[in-house]
C-alpha cells in the first residue's frame, strides 16, 4: 500500500472493477445495503491500532480522530438506509385507449461504473480511502478505485483492508473496491483518463481538482468529476449581533477559525466587520481569544510550509495589520494562530486578499454601512458556505444580502459556524465554482449518492424482469412516483 | 427576430435577464408554476398562423404540427405541475440534546442562473424556443435566452412574443426569457463564454454539441452543458420474434424509420437481425414496405444535402449492399426511404457504418449467434434508446446482453419503437456520451428540471425566512423528507 502502485497494476485494478461492476450491477438496493452495513462493521471493529497509526500520520488527535472514525462508520450506514430514497423511481403505467397509445414506462437509477476517488489529507478516514465519496459510489451500485493520500498511507492501507473484508463477507464480487497508491501525479492522471473509469471525486486543493477536472473534459468520452476544492467560508457580522454579543462572537469565531489547527474546507477564514462603536471591543476580545490558543502540528510539512507562505503573502500587505499572533518557539511543522485586519476598500482593489490560506488564519475586514458589504459580495467567488451573524430583526431588512448569498454558496447559517458538516440528508456541501466544480451535487450527506447515479427507462419491459424497485409489487417497499404520485404501495395494472 | 442580433444585443439581453433571474428568486414555486401555465395558455391559444408559418418553414405536415403544439403546450403545464416533486426538499430538524448539538438543516434546489437554451431544427415548437429546453428551465426558476434556430426564425418569433406575453400577463419580471438569433457560430458562442450565463442546453448534432461543451469547459468558471446529439438507436431482433412476426416486424420497422423523414433522435438507423432461416423473408417484407413509402421534402436544404452524402458515404462501402431505395424523380431537398443490409463481421471491422445518417436510411446487420452480437454491442457508443425484439421466453436467456445495452443507453424498449417520447416522469430521454453530454439527465420529462437545479441548505434558519417550501406549516404542501422520512406534513418543532 505505501509502496507506488505501477501504472499496469492500476490497469488491472481497473479492469477488475469494471467486471466487478458489472456482476454488482446485478443486486438489489436492499442487498447492496447489507454490504454496506458488513462494510461499516469491519470499520467499526477496527481495534485501536487505527487511530494510533492515523495520529503517527497526520498529528491529528486522539478524540477527534475517535469521533471521525464514528461519522465513517455513519456514512456506510446512512447512506445504505438512504439508497430507497435517492433512486427517484418512477413508473408511468400504460394507457392502451389513448391515442397512439402510451406506453408503460419505468425508470430507476443504475452507477455510473469504475469511480475513482482522491482522498483528502485533512480527514483521513472520513474524507479519504473509506470516506463519503467511496461509500457514496458503492451505494450507487459503482466499484471504486481509491487513489490513497500520501499523507497516510498506513491509515489507508488498514481501511483498505476493512472495506476488501467487508465486501468479501457481504459476497460481493472480487475487485469491487481498490486502493491505489502514487507519489507523483502520473497514477491519478492515469486513472481519470482510463477509458473504464467513468467518474472522479475529489477533496483537495483547487489546482488539484482544476487539474483532474480539465484532463477528464479533454477524454474522448468526458466524464463528470466532482471535486470539492475548498473555500474562505466568508461570515458576516451585522451591526445589532456585534453590539450585543462581541466577546461571544469573539470567543466562537476564534474556536471555530481554530479548531483542527484550521485545516477544514469549512474553516471560515474571512470575517466581515462593520465599523462600529463596539468594534473596537470586539477586535480586543478577538485578540485576546487567539492569543489563548497553541500553536499545534498540521497534518504534514507540505501544508505547514504553505500555511506560512500564504500567510506571509497575505500579511505583507500594506493594507493589513496583525491583529494576533501566537508567536512562540516551535518547529516549522506547526501552524500558528494568526488574524489580521483590512477594509473593505483594500480588500475590494486586491483579490489576493480572497485566497484561502489553509489553516488557523483569520482576515477581518471592517466596511462602512451595509451598501459596500452589498458590493464586495458581489465580487467574492463561489463558497461552500456563508455564514450571517445577525439578531433575528436585522435579518429581514438584510434579505437583499440573503438574495446575494444564496448565489455565491451551498450552505447559509445564521448564528453558528460552519466547521461542523453534518451528515444528513439536508447538508448542501458544494457551492458554485471554485468551490466545487459542480453546484448541482453534494458530497456530504446520502444526496452525495446522485452524483454517480444515471436513469435508465424500460419501455413495455416485464414484470418479472425489471429491477426490483420497479416491480408492481414493490418488494422492497420504495417511495416512487406513479402516474405523477408519490407512495411506497404496490402498483395494480 | 429573424434579422442577426448583435452582439451587444445579446449582452444586453443577458444582462437583463440576469436581473430578472434575481428578481424570479424570491417567486415560490406555486407562483413559478403559474406563470408556466400562463405561457401554455399563450402558446395554446396561437392561432393558425403558427401552424402554416411553421409548415412554410420546416415542410412538416399540419397533423404533425398540431400534435407537436399540444405536446409544447403538454410540457410547460407538466412540468409546472411537477415542480414540488422535482426540489427534494429535505429537512432534519435540530437535536439540543445531542454530543454535539444537532443544527436545524433545511435544504431546497435553486435556479442555476441564465441559461442559454440552442433549439432544435427538426421540432420548431418542443425542442426549440418554446421546447423542453426553455420550459425546464424557468420552472427551475431560471432565466432564458434562446439562440433560436436559423431554420425557423419567423415559427421562433410566433413562440417567442407568446413567451414574453404569458410572462407579461403573469406579472413575471421583464427580460425573463428573450431569443436571439444569429447567422454563424458567433452569437451561439458569445452567449456561452458570457460570465452571467450559468447552464447551457443544446439539441443538435454532435458536432454542434461538442463544440458548445469544450467551449463551457474551457470558461474561467466553467459552467454545465446538456447537449442531446443524438443517436442511431440500435434494434435488436431475436431469433423467436424474427420467426414469429417477420412481417409484422418489418411493417413497423418501416414506419419508425421513416416517420417525419427519419428525423428524429430516436430513429432506429441500425437493426440486427439473426442469420437465420426466416430472414429472407424478413428482408423481402422490409424491401417491400419501404419500396411503398413515398420520399418527402426534409426540414431544410442542409439537412437534405448531409443526408445524401452521409448516406452515399454508407452504401459506398464493399460490403454493404443496397436492399430497398425508393427513387423517384425529386428535388434535392426530399429525402427518400433507404435500407442497406451489412453483416456484423464487417460492421464490427468499419466504425464509420456506425455513424448517424440524419434521414430516413436504415443499416441491417446480420448476425451469426448471440455471443457475436454481444461482442458487437460493446463496441457501440452511447445511445439514447436501444430496442429488444424479442418474444418473452427469449428474454431470460437475453440477460448478459440487457446487462450491456443498460451500460450503452438511457431506455431500453421491449417490443416497440423507440421514435415516440413520451412526456412523463419515467422518461430518460439522455444516454452516455456521445448520445448526451451528461448520462445523468434527461431533457425530456419533468426530471429534465433537475439539470437547471443547485441545492442550497439554510441552517438554523428562522422559520419566516425560509423558502415557503421549507417552512414548517408546508403551507404548499410539497413533499419532503423530513428526519429521513418522506412526506408532505407540517413539522412540528
Amino acid at each position: 500500500m505505501n509502496n507506488k502502485t505501477s501504472l499496469n497494476a492500476i490497469d488491472h485494478a481497473v479492469t477488475q472493477a469494471r467486471n466487478a461492476y458489472l456482476s454488482f450491477k446485478r443486486w438489489n438496493v436492499r442487498q447492496r445495503a447489507a454490504l454496506m452495513h458488513q462494510v461499516a462493521d469491519e470499520i467499526e471493529a477496527l481495534g485501536p491500532e487505527l487511530i494510533t497509526t492515523a495520529r503517527a500520520e497526520t498529528h491529528l488527535p486522539e478524540a477527534r480522530l475517535t469521533g471521525e472514525k464514528a461519522r465513517t462508520v455513519f456514512q456506510w450506514r446512512s447512506y445504505a438506509d438512504a439508497l430507497a430514497l435517492v433512486l427517484d423511481a418512477r413508473i408511468d403505467t400504460a394507457d392502451s385507449m389513448r391515442t397512439p397509445p402510451k406506453p408503460d414506462l419505468r425508470k430507476t437509477s443504475q452507477g455510473l461504473g469504475v469511480v475513482a476517488v482522491f482522498g483528502a489529507s485533512n480527514f483521513p478516514f472520513a474524507f479519504s480511502t473509506a470516506g463519503g465519496d467511496t461509500a457514496s459510489a458503492i451505494a450507487a451500485g459503482c466499484a471504486v478505485i481509491a487513489k490513497t493520500h500520501p499523507g497516510h498511507p498506513e491509515t489507508s492501507a488498514i481501511m483498505a483492508a476493512a472495506i476488501t473484508e467487508g465486501i468479501r463477507k457481504a459476497g460481493g464480487p472480487e475487485g469491487l473496491f481498490a486502493a491505489v497508491a502514487s507519489e507523483g501525479p502520473e497514477g491519478g492522471q492515469y486513472l481519470v483518463v482510463h477509458p473504464a473509469v467513468k467518474a472522479v471525486a475529489f477533496t483537495g486543493s483547487f489546482s488539484g481538482g482544476k487539474a483532474l477536472s480539465d484532463l477528464a473534459a479533454k477524454r474522448p468520452e468526458p466524464i463528470p468529476v466532482f471535486a470539492e476544492m475548498g473555500s474562505v467560508n466568508p461570515v458576516f457580522l451585522l451591526p445589532g449581533m456585534l453590539e450585543n454579543a462581541a466577546a461571544d462572537v469573539a470567543k466562537q469565531y476564534a474556536a471555530s477559525l481554530t479548531l483542527g489547527v484550521g485545516q477544514f474546507c469549512t474553516n471560515p477564514g474571512l470575517l466581515f466587520a462593520p465599523d462600529h462603536p463596539s468594534l473596537p471591543a470586539f477586535l480586543e476580545a478577538l485578540r485576546a481569544e487567539i492569543s489563548g490558543i497553541p500553536a499545534a502540528p498540521m497534518l504534514h510539512g507540505g501544508i505547514a510550509v504553505a500555511y506560512h507562505r500564504n500567510k506571509t503573502a497575505i500579511l505583507a500587505h500594506e493594507d493589513v495589520s496583525v491583529l494576533a499572533e501566537v508567536v512562540e518557539q516551535l518547529p516549522d511543522s506547526h501552524g500558528n494562530p494568526v488574524v489580521a485586519t483590512t477594509t473593505a476598500r483594500a480588500f475590494a482593489a486586491n483579490p489576493g486578499l480572497s485566497h484561502e490560506v489553509f489553516g488557523p488564519f483569520g482576515l477581518v475586514i471592517t466596511y462602512k454601512h451595509a451598501e459596500e458589504l452589498l458590493s464586495i459580495i458581489q465580487q467574492l467567488d463561489g463558497q461552500l458556505t456563508a455564514t450571517l451573524l445577525a439578531k433575528p430583526e436585522e435579518l429581514e431588512a438584510a434579505q437583499a444580502l440573503v438574495d446575494v448569498l444564496t448565489e455565491k454558496c451551498g450552505r447559509l447559517l445564521l448564528n453558528g459556524f460552519p466547521t461542523g458538516v453534518e451528515v444528513c440528508y439536508a447538508m448542501q456541501h458544494g457551492g458554485p465554482f471554485p468551490a466545487t466544480t459542480d453546484s448541482r451535487f453534494t458530497s456530504v450527506g446520502p444526496d452525495a449518492i446522485k452524483r454517480f447515479l444515471r436513469p435508465v427507462s424500460y419501455q413495455n419491459w416485464p414484470d418479472e424482469l425489471l429491477p426490483d424497485e420497479l416491480k408492481n409489487a414493490n418488494p422492497l417497499g420504495v417511495w416512487r412516483t406513479v402516474n405523477g404520485i408519490l407512495n411506497n404501495a404496490a402498483v395494480s395494472v
